[in-house]
């Protein structure tokens, strides 16, 4: 047997389903039109602002990443509960567009952006993060052409990196960002061309599940973003502190404690060096604002025994949930949380692996897991579906296509 | 430095760049409206198919994976290569047709075929490798309602496996077919309820580069199914042998010797069971016709230097190539064959890592490749692309969408 990660608490059972928004899995399966089917809740969306709101001072912005989860009508849903929004791509600048963002609330990060994504995104009014020299100098150029001022930031690699990160995305050398050391001289460049300063981008890591990590990493941002402004002679207009927030995916997965950092943050807040005082700080977050907000739907459509194992074969798979498969930025693929969502009150009575309907030994949802005695027609749910999920796996995979979406 | 996989030895310099087709690749990349771009090469397709004929026995069939590569262009010029095809979803029957595939040609594996697809493939006419007894009371049911008596071969969930394969398909417990010591009695079932019986279909591995051992599953292959008809009584019209053919990917790869497996059929076809004497053999393979014809092309976005190390950016990555990123199958990533392919026979003379456009430490072309000095708009190569690449990785992954792809 091995163990499931820990479904999100505020999942319950109605008439013994899974019960999203109130309403049972089987009826979203229904109205949706049938499976593998993402369902994502705005009552949870609204309380993990809400929460997080309460938690973390006043006086920081809440950015949403929308590479977590670009869904329309959730990035409309979400607009009217963050700050601001970060995009990685002309292509998420078109939907962000869409789903109402106004462009000063938008800021561009990403070490690849091609000509024709700095053109789109200057155009705009976007902030850019800016990645390397050379992407401050094509700026600058086409700021020129276009006859506007390009609203600049400078995305740092800064030489430390945030403890037990899922992702490391600091320390040493880095694709992303550009070293600490030459960030004053581009600072000054960027001041002195006429371009609206905005300040500094320093992401650390994603997925920490430890509190102090983040605190430690948050106190080193605003140590460097200080340093920096004061070597270069600017101010700090805005500073993104990076994200880092994570979920807990796997069992004995401790939930991280906001509070501890809304603290430490209020804390450092009250004792800013001149130079950040008036700076606008903001914190960016992806899967902790929508991951747990989202379950993938799966219809078993096989119960089989092969040498004594019984497999729930599934019409889902990792063609949308690379991640859960094991398959995507992961060495030991551990079980996220699955269940029954059709028997969700029941109690586990046999050890099942849960695959997809891939033909490949990939695809896999759930590996010796206990659940409840599951027949062809149960749902499948697998958790933690909000936040790479459908948009980061091989939808098209096996000739498959996108599994359906719904916002309740 | 690490080394980098093999370039097949079929792509040469044409004025000084990669040449496919005959063709430059920066002439492609205009033609085609920009990277990143999958291109395939026709002479490499069907070259790949004549040597593969000429080591092969006459009376083998040779069937195309298409999962490995549902470009539609490229789906038809196999058409005219290959004796059959088999598909994994009602998705991939769709696109068959459209290529121009006929029913009687098609056979469907999948461990999760939903009621439509079963529907679906059984009105045209399509063979389905059964993979559970339920599958298969599914099927015949659909059979009776649609008045037609559809063709049916099980897959057979063998005790051994291809050693030394990179995904195991056989020995043990498995999602996929049937297990062997139930086969006899649902191929009488099957017999007896009128179908048109198609025999079997025994899968044990993919991706294999050691003949001896595609060579004893072969054989295994052959045993088990002569065994499993004697047992049931019936004959076996038709027996897909599965593939394995595997391509080499990495450095010390050996390339698979395909004389020495056409040879050992060959001396088993002179010697077959009655049982086996009029069956129709045929292997099914998708990587090893397509994987090598096939190069994916980025251009450089930025050449950045971080801590000493070398970046190049490029405006591709993992949205179109997962497993070369290694997060596909992969525990240990290693460099897939890459190289400048504007600059493809110069020296190299550097050591960079080459990245992709994604935000994402996770997106890697190659670590610490020797490769000669690339600048901003120099173009990327990345070979062994013509199978599980556009297909299998998350295209809409940060907003990019799916690359180019031209058959040339």
């Amino acid at each position: 047997m091995k163990a499931l990660g820990p479904i999100p608490p505020e999942y319950t059972a109605k008439d013994g389903e899974l019960a999203i928004g109130g309403r049972p899995a089987s009826a979203l399966v229904r109205e949706a039109g049938g499976t593998p089917l993402f369902v994502y809740s705005r009552d949870m969306l609204a309380q993990r602002m809400g929460k997080l709101r309460k938690a973390m001072p006043e006086r920081i912005n809440i950015h949403y990443a929308m590479k977590a989860n670009p869904y329309g009508p959730l990035l409309e849903f979400m607009a009217d509960l963050v700050d601001g929004l970060d995009i990685a791509s002309a292509g998420e600048l078109d939907l962000a567009r869409e789903a109402g963002y106004l462009p000063r609330e938008i800021s561009f990060a990403g070490p690849g952006k091609r000509d024709s994504e700095l053109f789109a995104a200057i155009r705009a009014g976007v902030t850019l993060n800016l990645e390397s020299g050379n992407e401050a100098d094509r700026a600058l150029q086409m700021g020129k052409e276009l006859g506007v001022s390009p609203r600049l930031a400078i995305r740092v690699n800064p030489s430390f990196e945030l403890r037990g990160s899922g992702m490391k995305m600091g320390g040493g050398a880095k694709p992303f960002g550009i070293d600490a050391d030459r960030v004053p001289a581009l600072a000054r460049k960027i001041v002195d061309a006429g371009a609206t300063w905005r300040g500094f981008h320093i992401y650390s890591g994603s997925q920490a599940l430890d509190a102090e990590a983040i605190i430690e990493a948050q106190g080193h941002v605003l140590d460097l973003a200080a340093q920096l402004a004061s070597e270069a002679g600017v101010d700090v207009p805005h500073l993104n502190m990076g994200g880092g927030f994570g979920i807990p995916y796997f069992d004995k997965d401790e939930r991280l404690d906001i509070s501890a950092i809304g603290a430490a943050l209020q804390a450092r807040f009250g004792d800013l060096p001149d130079v950040l005082k008036d700076t606008q700080f903001a914190i960016e977050l992806g899967r902790y604002l929508v991951g747990e907000a989202g379950v993938y739907l799966a219809e078993i459509v096989d119960r089989k025994v092969s040498h004594g194992t019984t497999y729930l074969v599934t019409d889902g798979g990792l063609h949308h949930q690379l991640a859960a498969s094991g398959n995507f930025g992961t060495v030991v693929r551990r079980n996220y949380p699955v269940a029954i969502a059709t028997r969700f009150d029941a109690e586990p009575e046999e050890e099942v692996y849960v695959v997809g309907c891939l033909c490949t030994p990939l695809d896999r949802l759930a590996d010796a897991a206990h659940l409840p005695r599951a027949e062809v027609g149960d749902l499948v749910a697998v958790f933690c579906a909000g936040a790479y999920g459908a948009s980061a796996s091989p939808a098209q995979f096996l000739g498959q296509g996108p599994a359906r979406e719904m916002l309740v």
